[in-house]
């Protein structure tokens, strides 16, 4: 059987029943944007890692070294901000081809050192390797939590509101525009000025973490779910639904959507809604929190961090399964699947 | 500039000197096997990551799944035991072509199962990506060592004697044994049975770290310098003159071969020494300790492991070098750049 038979998230089933079988220390393992594990009676240590690969995570083309540094590290802040967390130490590999040039490398990590001054960690080491044709980056983050901080993606409540921060499908939109750009050909004519995208443009190349306004979530201590948006809002909904043996249902209709998004996506003939659900690199939070404390807490983390948080939907017993709400009612079950590798 | 010119190691230097800052809680950072933090007043974490990339690291028509699976843990575990700690959870990410079987991405996550199994720690995590061509196994290893247990590369004194357990050069024999295997046509005669290396043959395939070996080390408290042996001696030895400020001479004569590795160094008509000097991946301890307690702890772990551990040399000022004595008494600069990744 090919990998491409079962899929990424069929392949991690299948390994999650022959290989990890964690012990009491280990307080949430595989399935989580982060491992977390007691290193001392209050505190766990968390880690995280990720691997982009060229031609697969990023595009020379499109992307400078630069962003491909900065971009790499924000993802695993925000693996880190999504339990709750404190980024505080990287290690990174590298596997590079010979033919690059040192002010390239250079320029990569540039961009993650930058991104670790703005979100509190440092670089402390690392691997560098050589390979045959394409340049891959991978991250691991240590950081920290209070354990009675620590937000997993296994503690949705049927009943619970389903929030997010900020706004979905920009950094998607961004890059179906980078895209259209970097196989323009000369003499064709782009018919949206980049003035009227610059927004998810930078939002794509330069992406942030919400790492302040999920710390005040964890602190908070009402949040029983919480997830960052690395593959779509449908997928991440899928992932907490299924770590939290819950249903849910998110209405489209209350979806956040930024105008530019909405704009390309009626430049490209696509729907809008495709965007926000199946777009990855949002980096925004997606979180559950019992109806009572849902405004209250959307207002704090507006009034200390100015970003916004919308109340999209509200999670169901698992036996209701996870369905979009059309904004007429219709209700249709929502595909999960997110970025499949495979 | 290209990477091909500076080469792995003057990439490093150049980085060391504009990113990586450590704070007053990082004890080892970037120039040791594994990273080192402080978590709780008496315990530090150690963090060390490893890349293998298909065609740099390993050879499909020579390795198999399970044992590149293996190979990828045991080298982690090495670099752990080598700071003197225990090596507790490890994440693992993977970058595979979606060609590839399931069976065979299950062999692979077996082998580094039971190597897990063999050396006490859990796989807790990872991450799954697609790759357009190359496989890569990226390992991150967590390790807990006592604070005072700690051994890095930088605490060798003039004085100390170089230790080194087991015996050298044999996996890079195997290696070149099975190289020349996988490439001969059909009729060509082996002329060297394979009864006659089948040791190197398993030493490469499936190499061993010596944990308890380097625990027993690390208690004991007597060891200045420690480091593994996975890019030939003469690169780990010049790792410990650089971090720790000193000099060193090796004797050839000491330095310890056993018989099979020899006898194919004979039949490939390569210097013995080198195989010893610039093969990788034995994994053996290479260590330095007062002279007053070297016997006394050479004794204590062969008594306690049936390891032997032998004394190649000992650590000098810096101003005499890094130098290689022949059993004549000629002393030779040693090449100390191990094996260069670019």
């Amino acid at each position: 059987m090919k990998l491409g038979q079962i899929g990424e998230f069929g392949l991690i089933d299948r390994l999650k029943e022959r290989v990890f079988r964690p012990d009491k220390k280990v307080v949430t393992g595989i399935g989580d944007d982060a491992a977390a594990f007691r290193v001392s009676s209050r505190e766990l240590l968390l880690v995280t890692t990720d691997v982009l690969v060229e031609r697969v995570h990023f595009d020379r083309r499109i992307h400078s070294f630069w962003q491909i540094g900065w971009r790499a590290m924000v993802a695993n802040v925000s693996d880190i901000a999504a339990m709750g967390g404190l980024p505080r130490y990287a290690l990174v590999s590298i596997c590079l081809p010979e033919t690059m040039s040192v002010e390239a490398v250079e320029q990569l990590y540039e961009g993650m050192q930058i991104a670790a001054d703005e979100y509190h960690l440092q670089i402390i080491g690392g691997d560098t390797v050589s390979s045959l044709r394409d340049m891959a980056v991978s991250i691991v983050l240590c950081g920290q939590v209070e354990e009675k901080s620590l937000v997993t993606r296994g503690g949705a409540q049927a009943g619970d509101l389903i929030c997010v921060t900020g706004e979905l499908g920009g950094s998607q939109a961004g890059l179906a525009m980078l895209q259209l750009m970097s196989s323009k050909r000369k003499g064709d004519v782009l018919p949206l000025p980049v003035e009227k995208w610059s927004a998810v443009r930078d939002r794509h190349l330069q992406p942030r973490a919400r790492l302040r306004e999920a710390r005040l979530l964890a602190k908070g201590g009402v949040v029983n779910a919480m997830i960052d948006v690395s593959d779509g809002l449908a997928g991440e909904v899928g992932h907490i639904a299924e770590e939290s043996s819950v249903g849910a249902e998110i209405k489209e209709a209350q979806i956040p959507i930024g105008s530019e998004t909405r704009r390309i996506a009626r430049h490209l003939g696509v729907p809008v809604l495709d965007l926000a659900l199946c777009g990855g690199e949002d980096f925004e939070l997606v979180f559950t929190i019992p109806a009572a404390d849902a405004h209250r807490t959307a207002e704090q983390i507006i009034g200390e961090t100015g970003t916004a948080v919308s109340i999209i939907g509200k999670v169901l017993p698992a036996e209701d399964g996870v369905v979009l709400v059309s904004p007429r009612g219709k209700r249709r079950p929502m595909l999960t699947e997110g970025y499949r590798h495979f």
